[in-house]
């Protein structure tokens, strides 16, 4: 295993940098990334600050550092110019490329400059945020009119991570209920889920992996037991088939991966983007 | 203001395509984009169905689409050809530029090839967003010593999307403490916080601001009066400044900077990156 240090430059959080970086490092297995993040460089100074680290763990290490920039201000992006390391800088290749098919200049200053955008977006995420606490593990089901989607799955299936999810991210209102013992006997859906089944969505998972997360939360007892969980699972499938409820298990998914599967599948449409 | 359709093709979520247009598209201020994101794109069918859904867009608007692509897979990179559009192509720009640097091929199924290390990081994050829920709004104060960090502020500054953000994002282990009226009368830092000063970080937020989204939720009585919410604030501060507990102001800061500002002024390691 090779090892390389990877810095993350930005004049704002440096989010964008670390995902392109980060998209393109897991490219190369037989590497070993050390990833360093320097957010908010916003002045000179700051660069300055920067450049003579970045400058350091070269020397330290001896091998160019990669760096992957994504700072938005002209006069700082000019600054940047590290003596060692390959530099990829997103803006730089890739701002010109648009501003010839806009036939526009860019400002640079946009993403900042919307103040009052910022605020409704952010206003709607932490509403979609209550709305998931208040509607999480089928804790009410009065508000289910208000939802935009009710997943649907058996205890530690992935439910309340999926809803907080889409609420910070895409600003969705998501609830979820828990599928319990009763319900999964009878095979019948809840009447409480019955006027909204076009808001459905299934959490399935596989046993092996839902018992160990059981266990590690409840070692003793029935809820992690083997013979319970393939009980549940078989159970919910079962129901999801029944009344066509799609579903998508979440064994080897990630969030991003659980949220974005979802989106595409149901069609609902994002309050939020990037 | 002009109008573009935008395409984030993806044969995963999409998320890096999406990020990577969004933040370049957003420097263009006198530019509307109509966004669409073509996720899973993950066989030749979809490719095809995704290059005649961007032409038919291209011919009802007359005017060429901006795509922003992240297939990984090269056969499916390479049948991707729209007719009419400007295409970007993340990997195909900065790929090679990586593969020279570091001597060696890119692997394009690296991304997924990441079960075990995927699940770890699936459990970390799920483990702190359980952290975050359970020790929220002060419902428990035993658990701080396992706590990243403890969030401190009055009722609606943000602590707890910011906590869940900082759980979901970074799977850092975020506790919140909301000041109360009397600890806020007394001036002192609470007792069950004291030996944790070290972990504390305040969240202020302007009065205006407070007032507003307070109102939303309860619109009469004291807690919502611009009396009572420029009291707490001005207390907390107070209090804040006199133990010398890092803060920062909510108002106008998305929850993306939030919890940026909050790592690189506290030096807490994130547990999981990108």
């Amino acid at each position: 295993m090779q090892c390389r240090t990877v810095f993350f430059v930005s004049d704002q959080t440096g989010v964008t940098a670390e995902t392109l970086g980060h998209s393109l490092i897991t490219q190369f297995e037989n590497y070993e990334f050390d990833q360093i993040t320097l957010p908010f460089l916003d002045t000179v100074d700051k660069i300055d600050e920067a450049l003579a680290a970045i400058n350091d763990k070269a020397e330290e290490q001896g091998t160019a550092p990669i760096i992957f920039c994504t700072l938005v201000q002209d006069d700082l992006r000019q600054r940047f110019k590290p003596k060692r390391g390959m530099l990829i800088d997103f803006f730089d290749v890739h701002l010109p490329v648009l501003e010839s098919e806009l036939r526009s200049k860019s400002s640079p200053k946009a993403g900042q400059a919307h103040g009052l955008v910022d605020e409704n977006r952010y206003d709607l995420r932490i509403d979609a945020t209550n709305f998931a606490l208040n509607n999480d593990d089928g804790a009410r089901t009065s508000n289910y009119h208000r939802a935009d989607l009710i997943l649907l799955g058996v205890s530690r299936s992935g439910k309340t991570p999926t809803c907080l999810y889409l609420a910070l991210t895409y600003g969705i209102y998501a609830a979820n209920y828990p599928l319990s013992d009763d319900e999964l006997e009878t095979g019948k859906l809840p009447e409480v889920l019955k006027p909204y089944q076009g808001k459905l969505y299934g959490l399935t998972i596989k046993p092996q992996r839902l018992q160990r997360i059981r266990h590690e939360r409840r070692p003793t007892g029935r809820y992690a037991s083997m013979q319970q969980v393939s009980f549940e699972i078989r159970a919910a499938e079962a129901l999801l088939d029944r009344y066509r409820i799609k579903h998508i298990d979440t064994t080897s998914s990630s969030i991003e991966e659980l949220a974005a599967t979802i989106l595409a599948n149901t069609g609902v449409e994002r309050r939020i983007r990037g």
